[in-house]
Order: C-alpha cells, then sequence, then structure tokens
C-alpha cells in the first residue's frame, strides 16, 4: 500500500516534469529536436548535443524575429523522418506582408556514408580510411533563405552546420561550414556596412584574421562563373574549419549564428515600408532568377542534396524563391541604381576595414 | 576605253547579281548563315554545308510560323560571332499576346577541343586520338524553346545538331542529335496523339525501329530525378547517332526539322484563344518553375554551354521562360486536372502504337 502510494506520487511528479519540459521546449523551440529532449539533457557535455541546441534556437530566435514583422503571416512548422536515419524541421512562411517567402529549416542526419560521399562533402577532399567502404557520420545544421516582397528589403542566406565522420580506425574527423550572405535588389551602402559590420564584430571576438578570410571566401564561393557576377554583396562564408579546437570553433559558430538577427532585422525593419516602383520589382524578379541559376548551377549544398538518397527535396528547394523572371539580354542603363549595383556584384567591395 | 567599259558592265551585273542573291537570302533567312552564302554555295556537296542551310530554313519556318500566329509581336534578330571561331543566329520573340517567350537559335562554331570535352561532347564518351592534346571540331545545330502564355498552349523544345572531330591520323568522327518534345501544363490526350502521332510519321519513314527507341530515350532524358518526374509528355530524342551512313541520318534529320511546324503549330493555333482562370495561370507558373530546374541541373546542352569558353550565355539560357514559381509543398488535389498531368509525369504513356 505504501509503496504503491510512493510510486504513485513519483510517477506524478514525474509526469508533472515532463508536462514543465514540454512546455519549455514548445516555448523555447519551433518543433520538438531530432533526437529528443532527454537524449540531448543525458548527453549536454558532448558537442553534437550542444550544437544541436545551438541549431534548434537559432531557428527559433530567427523565425520569431522574422514573424514578428509581418504579425498577419505565420510558420508552418514540419518535422520529417529520414529513412536512413535522422530528420529535420522545416519553417517556411510564404507569401505574407513583408515576405515573399522565408525558411528556416534544420536537419540533423547520421548514418553509413560511401568513401566517395565522404570525400565530396569535405570541400578540402581530404580521403578517409573507411571500414568496409563505409564510414558512420553526422550531419546536423541550420540554414535559412529569407526573400521579402519590398524590392528595397535584400534577401538574406545564413548557413551553420556541423559534421563527425567516424573511420576505420576509431578516430573521429570533424568540422564546422557556414556563412551569412546578403542579396541586394538595389545597393544601399548603409545597410551593406551595417551588415558587414556585425559579421566582422562577431568574428573580432574570436580571431582578428577571420573576418578578411571569411568575407574573400563568401565572394568567391557565390559566383555565378557565366554571368560573371557574385550572387550578392557577399557577409561571410567558411567550410571545414578545423582548428584551434573544436570547443573554440563551436563558441565562433555560435557567435555567428547569433549575430544573424542583428544583422538582417534592422534592415529589415527600416526598408519594408519604403515605396516601390513596378520597374524596381521587375529588377528583383530578374535578381531572383540569378539566385536560382546560383543554387541550381553551382550550390555545393544544393547540389549535394539533390544527389542524396533519401533528402527532402521541399525543404532543399526551399531557397527558391516564390517568384523569378528571366529575360533575353537585359541590359539596364548606363549609371542607373541597376547598373550600380551590378558593378558591385561584379567588382566585390571591402565595405568595412 | 573598250576594255574599261566591257569591265564596268562585267562589275555591274556582279553587283547586281549579289544584290538579287542578298534579297533572296533575306527572305529565305532571318540573317546571313554563319559560314556566309557564297562559301556554302561553293562547297554545296559536302554535309556540312548541307546541315547549315537545314538549321538555317528551319528557323526561318519556325520563327515565320509563330510570328504569324502573335502578329502584334516580332522577332528580334541577333547575330553574333564567337572569339574562338564561327557565331550564330539568335531570334526571340519576348512578351507577345501569344508567346510569353519564344527563342531560335542557330550555332555554327568551330576550333580545337581538348581530349576532355570532346569526350564529354559524346554521350557515349568514345575517347578520340589528339594530335598534341587538340582535336579539330565543328558543331552546328538550330535549338529552340517555345513558352506560350496561355496554359492550354503547351511548351514546345526541338534541338538538331551536327558535330564533326578530326583526330590524329585524319579520320573524321561525325554524329547527329536531336529531338522535339512537349511540355503541356495540363494534359489534353488528343494533342499529345497528334504530337507524337507527326513524329511519328517523320520517324517511319526512315526505319520503324527509330520512334519508339527514341520515344523512349527522351522519356529517359527529361527525367528530373530529384521530382521523380519527367519535364514534360515527351516526343523524341537522340544523341550519336551515326548509322546507317551520314547521308541517311541527314535525310532522318530533315525530316524531324520538316515535322516541328506541323507537330507543334496546330496545336498553338487551336488553344491559343482559350479561356483560363488565375488558379490555371498559377499551375502553369509552377511548371515553369520544374522546366527551370531540369534545364539548370540536368540538361547536357545547357551545363555544356556554361562550361564551354567563348559561349554565349544569353543564347544558351533563352530557353529558360519569362516567369517561374516554386511553392513550399505545393501537392494538387487528387483527381485534379493537376493531378492528371502529374500522373503522365511520373508514369510515362504511349501516345501511338
Amino acid at each position: 500500500g505504501l509503496a504503491l502510494g510512493l510510486w504513485r506520487r513519483q510517477a506524478a511528479l514525474e509526469a508533472a516534469r515532463e508536462d514543465e519540459e514540454e512546455k519549455e521546449l514548445r516555448q523555447r523551440f519551433m518543433a520538438p529536436p531530432v533526437s529528443g529532449l532527454r537524449e540531448l539533457r543525458r548527453r549536454r557535455r558532448e558537442l553534437r548535443s550542444r550544437m544541436e541546441l545551438l541549431i534548434m534556437e537559432t531557428q527559433a530566435e530567427v523565425c520569431r524575429a522574422l514573424a514578428a514583422l509581418d504579425p498577419g503571416a505565420s510558420f508552418a512548422v514540419d518535422s520529417w523522418e529520414r529513412k536512413e536515419g535522422g530528420g529535420g524541421i522545416s519553417c517556411v512562411l510564404q507569401d505574407g506582408e513583408v515576405f515573399e517567402k522565408a525558411g528556416v529549416n534544420v536537419s540533423v542526419v547520421s548514418g553509413l556514408l560511401s568513401e566517395e560521399a565522404a570525400r565530396q562533402m569535405r570541400s578540402r577532399g581530404k580521403s578517409l580510411k573507411a571500414k568496409d567502404g563505409k564510414l558512420p557520420f553526422c550531419a546536423m545544421g541550420v540554414s535559412s533563405v529569407i526573400h521579402p516582397k519590398n524590392p528595397h528589403v535584400p534577401t538574406m542566406h545564413f548557413n551553420y552546420r556541423y559534421f563527425e565522420i567516424e573511420e576505420a580506425d576509431g578516430t573521429k574527423q570533424w568540422w564546422f561550414g557556414g556563412g551569412t550572405d546578403l542579396t541586394p535588389t538595389y545597393l544601399n551602402e548603409e545597410d551593406a556596412v551595417h551588415f558587414h559590420k556585425t559579421l566582422k564584430e562577431a568574428c573580432d571576438k574570436h580571431d582578428l584574421k577571420l573576418y578578411p578570410k571569411y568575407k574573400k571566401w563568401c565572394d568567391d564561393y557565390f559566383y555565378i562563373k557565366h554571368r560573371g557576377e557574385r550572387r550578392g554583396i557577399g557577409g561571410i562564408f567558411f567550410d571545414d574549419m578545423d582548428s584551434p579546437s573544436k570547443e573554440e570553433v563551436f563558441q565562433f559558430v555560435k557567435s555567428c549564428a547569433k549575430a544573424v538577427v542583428p544583422c538582417y532585422i534592422p534592415i529589415v525593419k527600416k526598408h519594408c515600408h519604403d515605396s516601390f516602383t513596378p520597374e524596381e520589382k521587375l529588377w528583383q524578379q530578374l535578381r531572383r532568377g540569378r539566385y536560382v541559376e546560383f543554387n541550381l548551377v553551382y550550390d555545393r549544398g544544393t547540389k549535394f542534396g539533390l544527389l542524396t538518397p533519401g533528402s527532402r527535396i521541399e525543404s532543399i528547394l526551399m531557397s527558391l524563391p516564390l517568384t523569378a523572371r528571366w529575360e533575353y539580354m537585359h541590359t539596364p542603363p548606363e549609371s542607373s541604381k541597376e547598373a550600380e549595383i551590378l558593378e558591385v556584384l561584379r567588382n566585390p567591395k571591402d565595405w568595412v576595414h
């Protein structure tokens, strides 16, 4: 009788604690994390768990900041599973007042990679020693593209990701990648400086060499070769980052992720009620066409995603704008606002020193 | 005095003949051929010349047939040169009453290829023996994509091309490629049958095995793997065709090129005044998005073009629609007209037996 009563009381306490946990989780994240909150707590000291919590927090922070600016619209939240292991949470706001399409996606996947696939995942193409040709891996990240309606509000993209691969002898290879970059339809120097300055400050806390190096990498990476243009005015981009230490790189990635909202949200607030002409909307649509060209022809993440069996196509192609346009032989008149941004896309500038 | 008079009379006759030639040429073609009419006449027995005349004629025939249906609009004609050798003629009608974007492009290029580039050009990937690592080549073709405005008029694409590569020992490799295919927004069985039947008749004149083989090749080639859908309802597609003989393959290609207008124009005429709803226009825009995905991610011609130094980007990307749309997680309702076409894109049908 007594033992049963005690057990009942304990069970009730446990249930109450679980409810509390569930409530807190609902408030903090857009959906329950892929690995489960309990598992993440149990393994709270492991970097994998800390990174998963960081990407979940980043997703929620960005979604809330965006939703606050577009009160009529709301994020659709889809949790999905990957047959081969893991899953993700896709949050998409479509056809709002302020945003044409805003997607923030988290994915946490694991399984076995072929040696070839593992080599392709790593931009430096290091070879890895596999047991029976297969390598256990874990890949997680948060990625997002925000396409606003108003042509005076730029498109923004960010992605922060972590990889682990286990070699045949049990050693673990790990690395981080990521970046944040801006794609305006028209150039606003003040916005460009604010964006780059905020990123530079996040980098400078860790190492003064990081911003210049990753700013250049960003300009080089987002290059639409057949057009001789960059996709946008850049930001930062890095891959294969595995030094000075796992902890230090994680802290750097955390600073970058925390900089997304202060980088971008003030620019949206400043311009989302700007008036615009049909000609300005048309130029935005042509620039959206270029965005599609980069993402489908060059982007490594998109290409890798489309080739990976079991990947969720809708979450990968979430990055494409709602609408885009291609005109044959469109050339803006000299010294127009359209020619001004093209000049910067052809010859990237340094926005902060 | 007499000799000078004779010379003057001869020169005047020559000039008159040239004017006549010029007039005839203006009537027949959209612009002077890349190789020059005189050169083409001088080498009139060579297949290269006959093929160049065929692609010029096809361009003019198709442009005239389209322009006749869209009286308010007209084709812009651009002749362009390729620094590395050769050039082309691009004809584009944009934002007409009937056509959103209609492009018909001829290109005749020559020069030197690396062994790697030559191997990539040939879909079977035959290796070719080069002198000093370089192979003299000549490539010519006509290619076209027609995107109409009305969602009840399908998009049509065709391309007919000829390659010659000279190996180190002087032997010439040659082959033809091409095809014609249809991409409707909504399925109209009668149109599908007319289109395939017209192509089948063109093939059957040469060999009864050709249509079934090239119909299947078309369904296999225009496959958007990451969507599990074909781009359209097919037609014919072939590459690397080098038998039974140069003359016979040329005659087959000629029959196909001559079938373009009777294949497609009756369908445009039948539907270009059909009424349509905003929802039908929206579905057309989503299908245009898929068209862009195929062309930028999979199409060999586009990929090869974007990677080739000196290629004319505006002529390659002429194939992209004026406007396209991507919605996250768009799924048409069961048993709708939209679901009907998706079913056919997922499971290609035989339209003629």
